[in-house]
């Protein structure tokens, strides 16, 4: 492509509007443009990286023998009141009526469509397993689009679909889809994480998200240095201590704690670690008005499991303060397990504490040198906080770090929750009528794209991996319009890299070579050659890599293979 | 692709519901299926053959010059009313409210969006002109959706819009535009025309649109054998007759036609043909009440070109019966030109009518005998009535014909019409700033598919041309899952033909040839091999076109080479 009739429009300026990198690079590169709060016209430039991803999404799918359809975008309500979802779904799902004042929605998600389609088509187990995809628009009524494309309301998605017999058919494919997908997002060159996730709104139980890690990402997850596992942070389990509780050595003593309320007001008054202090929540129980959650006081309770444990009454309730003072004598600020009759439920890694600092059950009182079964009785052991970094792996292989990432990917085993609300049933081997299983598979088209940036990026602009770069380089004569030269020379080499099948982008504009290199790094060409009359009279042209730090003479009969040879590294 | 693998779901029943032939075929083939009125489901069958069309339009786009970019499917109303047309457009605009209860509509068009896209982003001359499109989803709100695909709600659009200095400019692209759409057109392989056009409610001036032929067409144009040209029948000039008009043999003659009151009536009751019945139409005039308008009695009145003419009120309206009766003293079955005092208007062909029939301006009375000059004046020229098959062709080459098209492109010059009303302006040369000129280009994607088995099936079923077939050759396996000789052939065939790039279909379902055979003249693959054992014993397979009458046998061991040669015959 000549740039010079490319329409390509560059800024300087960060928008003010824009809160992260990629939104940032995105509007200055002229990638997307608004046209509205979460609605964004894809510009030349950034339309190109777009159906870069969806082309290797679309490869990747058809070599897993999914089968490509296309469902409208719009969707009758009629469908989702079978589901249940035209009330469930709340505004996200932009409703609307048709000339005849018949309902209708832009679809999230087509889980209704396709069922309604299978239920139609399919009879018999030998059409299945069948796993169906599209890649198609989408909207979501965010309340606050924010992020650009990474939040955007109207956004392009890949989402697929499987239909089976039973479960273990299902479980198959869901392993073809999660290969799938870790060929689709190595092959976008982006480092990303399949983690092991809640699966949410959708429904039904095994989930995997596919994470593109960055430190701007929204979710934490966590991750074996040892093994394959990652899971979201709030799913990982934290397992039991391998170490033994130490043996008491201190004795229990009361020391006065006026004005204390929080953890850390508590171990700056006594001038020890927030480790060494045991946290005692109070929350509703099942079979008691309370029970108490033990925890150390460097950790955070994760409500999520918390509410699994059989004797916390769902959905997770704190004690209020006249509860407190029932149970405990005293307000929330000074509970603790020494002569408290609830039962006593403690995070693993409290089980192991010895010496340590609680609440007196009296009002501006604590204790020191506390030890559980001496002092405190013996608690439960459960796992009632967040993993760690540090922590060891779940799998007991390795040990846990904490990234951050960004959704790209999802994938669901649903199970019948969908086909049984529709009646979508096929009959088995024995002429039984059996409700489908199905899976659900989802990529973010347009949402990697934003993920790629927030990932590869520096002061200058983006990085595009190769795979997914609008250009795959760029080639600059300098100040070409009046050197013919330097023109002649830039001509040859961008019809030579455009016959060995190389994308390239000759920038032919009538503008400086500061201009025109800025330009280029701003919008990330993973590869540059510029050339210029002064090189020319010595017989080179200079290579650069986007990431490189230096020029590099090359020869300019040489330049073409030079970069051939750069290609995939 | 493997036919066991592909989900094809045909049928031998013609849908109640599917009114023409395109409607009919998709849904007996499985390439699309209903989900509500006007929405359709493309399965996988179906969106193989929209893939190739919008294929071949993407790289055609490209290959002219034109840049893609990718705008949403949801518009702010805002922009709508910049231009009127959120009034003006009427219930065929799907409007909805987001969340925040802002106006917002499902784009029909886009117009608005890229003008106020490129209102932002140009500023300069230099940067003109410019040829922006997308391949979209458009939504139409039709009253009454009907046709499958070829008047769906939601269909696939190819919109361009193109943004000029001056008129010149505007031009010139609108003429690599119509290159472009001819050479669209031939690349699918279908029979088509470019036909001036009126603009219809789009605005602007110069317009064309391409028409595929078939009989089952909405739209009647007129073309020259004796040259290019081609219009929409209502739009194509009548031109003066050229022999000269008969003197007159017979005398006026007054005949009683007591309940006569059409054209028909009278030929009938006085065993006249129509062309000497002489037809009187009182309309509103510009200066006078009313004005008539006088065509043989075969012709009929074309509105359009009546409405223009300088002593018709716009728009055009028939007199009523007061004011036919104050005018012409008579009901409006009896009213003729001989001694009626209004403008008279007189179609080219019938002022050179001769002894001809019409009207006392009495009631129950006719004339015979009557002529011009002699009996009722001198009627003024003009061109009042649709082009017909016979007539000279306006551009004084060759004799029209008639034919049946489908809409599946328009092309229009739009000038400043849009670019005005939303204030988009560029600096000209001199630093002064000028509305940008636009031109607007449209393809049916979604349609062509329909129009293609329109012009293109017999009674087994459809008949693509291979450019945009769903695949090129069939690979029927007879009786293939109970002969290993049989299934070895057809795999080796087939893997060749893959080899050789050819996109090839294995039939290799377990059932019955008869059921293979007609699955695949249905779906309209150009081109089958069939592999049995006879055959096979002999050294050969069958060959067979998809407009073949004949089996042609074929050494197994020539069948790919043959197949090659006829490839793109």
């Amino acid at each position: 492509m000549r740039l010079s009739r490319f329409p390509l429009s560059t800024t300087k300026e960060t928008p003010a509007d824009a809160e992260i990198v990629s939104h940032q690079l995105m509007l200055r590169a002229g990638m997307i443009r608004k046209l509205a709060a979460g609605l964004y016209t894809w510009m030349p430039l950034g339309l190109r990286v777009l159906r870069r991803v969806e082309t290797i999404v679309r490869e990747e799918m058809n070599r897993s023998g999914a089968v490509e359809l296309l469902m409208p975008a719009v969707q009758p309500g009629e469908l989702w009141e079978e589901t249940g979802r035209w009330d469930k779904f709340g505004p996200l799902l932009l409703r609307f009526q048709d000339r005849h004042e018949r309902n209708f929605c832009y679809g999230p998600t087509h889980e209704e469509v396709i069922t309604d389609l299978v239920r139609r088509e399919i009879r018999s187990y030998k059409q299945l397993p069948l796993n169906l995809y599209q890649i198609q628009t989408k909207f979501r009524d965010e309340t606050r689009p924010r992020f650009g494309v990474m939040r955007a309301r109207e956004f392009l998605m890949k989402d697929a679909y499987s239909f089976h017999l039973d479960h273990d058919s299902l479980a198959e494919t869901y392993q073809v889809m999660y290969d799938t997908y870790s060929r689709i997002f190595e092959r976008t060159g982006l480092h990303f994480r399949p983690v092991q996730a809640d699966s949410g709104a959708i429904g039904g139980s095994v989930s995997h998200e596919f994470h593109v890690l960055a430190d701007s990402g929204e979710d934490a997850i966590v991750f074996s240095d040892g093994s394959e596992y990652a899971a979201n942070v709030e799913l990982a389990p934290t397992l039991p201590p391998t170490r033994p509780r130490p043996a008491p050595a201190a004795d229990m003593t009361t020391v006065p704690t006026p004005g204390v309320h929080t953890m850390d007001e508590l171990a700056a008054s006594l001038d020890v670690p927030l480790e060494r202090c045991l946290k005692t929540l109070l929350v509703r129980g099942t079979d008691t008005p309370v029970v108490a959650l033990l925890l150390r006081g460097d950790h955070s309770l994760n409500e999520l499991k918390a509410e699994k444990h059989p004797a916390v009454a769902a959905p997770l309730t704190m004690a209020d303060e006249a509860a407190i003072r029932q149970a405990a004598g005293c307000g929330p600020g000074s509970v603790g397990p020494v002569g408290l009759d609830v039962p006593l439920i403690a995070d693993h890694a409290a089980t192991v504490m010895a010496d340590f600092v609680c609440g007196a059950n009296r009002d501006g009182e604590h204790l020191t040198g506390v030890n559980w079964a001496r002092d405190a009785g013996e608690p439960q052991p459960a796992d009632l906080r967040d993993a760690g970094a540090g922590d060891p792996s779940p799998d007991g292989k390795g040990t846990l770090g904490v990234a951050r990432g960004i959704e790209v990917g999802h994938i669901f085993q649903l199970g019948t929750t969908y086909s049984e609300a529709m009646d979508a049933t096929v009959l088995d081997e024995n002429g039984a009528s059996k409700p489908v299983a199905m899976g659900c598979y989802g990529i973010g088209v347009s949402r990697i794209v934003a993920a790629a940036i927030e990932q590869n990026h520096d002061a200058n602009g983006m990085i595009w991996p190769e795979a997914i770069a609008p250009f795959t380089v760029a080639v600059v004569g300098i100040n070409m319009n009046k050197s013919e030269k330097v023109a002649a020379a830039a001509e040859r080499i961008y019809q030579a890299l455009l016959d060995a099948g190389v994308d390239a982008l000759l920038d032919d504009r009538d503008a400086r070579p500061g201009v025109k290199f800025a330009d280029m790094e701003l919008i990330g060409i993973p590869h540059r050659i510029a050339i210029g009359e002064r090189g020319l009279d010595q017989g080179t042209v200079e290579y650069r890599g986007r990431r490189d730090t230096d020029n590099q003479d090359v020869a300019v009969d040489d330049v073409v293979d030079h970069l051939l040879a750069r290609l995939g590294q």
